[in-house]
């Protein structure tokens, strides 16, 4: 199905994936509409995965967290299946990824519990809605990603350091960069750092530890944000019996307008 | 031990608390400081009750939830013991008060989950700061509070309506107590209602729940929060075999600044 013909509305393209009939990315669908993050956990790590999302809601800010065994987003996507709305998951048996596939519902078990955590989408749009410029979406590459020296607080099993993304940002446009994404706490918030990247333990901007390289220009600032590969990557570390998590850039698209997760 | 004798150091007056030298509420204690509610809970009920949170941040804002068996609030009070620092605890055994003691150390266990909620003392110091009145304050009354037909959004064993307070405002005031409390989510944020009582199901200003009554003069609106009885009153409903809260007005004092838990 080419993007151009897709429906616009959530509920709609939610129904196209789950009948299989759009498997890519979904990050030019459903603009203005909310993406999240995926992370399904048994019940005996659920605890202390919440524990760890709420004690470190900058790299893991909760959307909505389902009941045990229920796969569907009440809150934020109603009529929704977890299990089949997303179009492309990953599954990891203790920690390896053993397999992505289109579909979960062979894996589901009643003591699973659904994570949806907010996305950078929501608050790229911000920034680029008031004017302040995005290198890596201008060039089409991923974010720069980098594990910092920022350790986050742990939680039972769940612990170590902060992913964080950056974004080169006009000299003059830095202040406008810290209200827009002050506003949106629940899609990461606020900078945890601004200017040099040593002060955070990254050595080398041009060397990121996932996504792509992006040029930092004359006039520019480097600045950073908490990641949401942050939680995905510790969870994974503490080796789970079973956790599945969406594909890189295969969201799962909600209900709720970008605005609606606006503080003020 | 006189009111007026006492430190002003949080970490001081949790040492007085802890060794049974302030036995009194904490309303005036350490101004400028976060206040935190407290309700703890064994394990078996935490994670519904750390999801109810998550679902209903405007009556349970949490302020730190603390690991299974700890007693130390790290994040907000280090140094702290939640067992010994308030002055005066409730336990309820099976949904029924059973004691108001003033040490919880015998009560002890390894499964006890700690919750810290924001309370609405910092909040009010917010809106005094913004030259609001608050007639309940200048009348030494407990501010005035209603159950409503708001129902909250339910996690496993916890359900039910929404706890509200009322405070009356003076028209050409209600913007900025908007705004002001806007800013503190972590303490229940921005009004639920404003204006008329019955629009939310309550139908006689002058017979609250729970707390004083105070009058609506001419000229002035009931402006309605989120209250923070709401967790305590559905948590006890749901019959847990243990629960301890503080006793009401007999806070947990934090090391936290009441501007710390602003947004912007």
């Amino acid at each position: 199905m080419a993007i151009n013909a897709l429906p616009s509305s959530s509920s709609e393209l939610r129904a196209l994936i789950r009948q299989g009939k759009w498997t890519g990315p979904t990050v030019a669908l459903a603009p203005g509409r909310v993406q999240a993050n995926l992370v399904v956990l048994p019940k005996e790590q659920a605890f202390d995965f919440l524990l760890f999302c709420q004690r470190n809601p900058k790299p893991c800010p909760l959307v909505e967290v389902l009941d045990p065994g229920n796969p569907e987003a009440s809150q934020t996507a109603p009529r929704s299946d977890v299990r089949t709305d997303l179009p492309r998951y990953r599954i990891y048996r203790d920690g390896r990824m053993s397999a992505e596939v289109e579909d979960i519902r062979e894996e589901w078990r009643p003591d699973l519990v659904t994570f949806l955590l907010g996305c950078s989408f929501s608050f790229e749009a911000a920034l680029q809605h008031a004017g302040v410029p995005l290198r890596h979406v201008e060039e089409g590459k991923n974010v720069s990603m980098y594990i910092t020296a920022i350790q986050t607080t742990p939680a039972g099993q769940f612990s170590g350091p902060m992913v964080v993304s950056m974004r080169p940002i006009p000299r003059d446009k830095v202040v406008r960069a810290v209200q827009v994404t002050s506003r949106f706490p629940s899609v990461h918030g606020a900078p945890v750092h601004i200017g040099n990247p040593q002060d955070i333990g990254i050595r080398d901007l041009s060397r990121p530890d996932f996504g792509d390289a992006v040029e930092v220009r004359d006039g520019e600032v480097p600045v950073f944000w908490a990641c949401g590969v942050t939680p995905q990557a510790l969870a994974v570390k503490s080796r789970p019996p079973l956790m599945i998590t969406h594909a890189p850039g295969h969201m799962f698209i909600t209900d709720l307008r970008d605005e609606d997760l606006a503080v003020l």
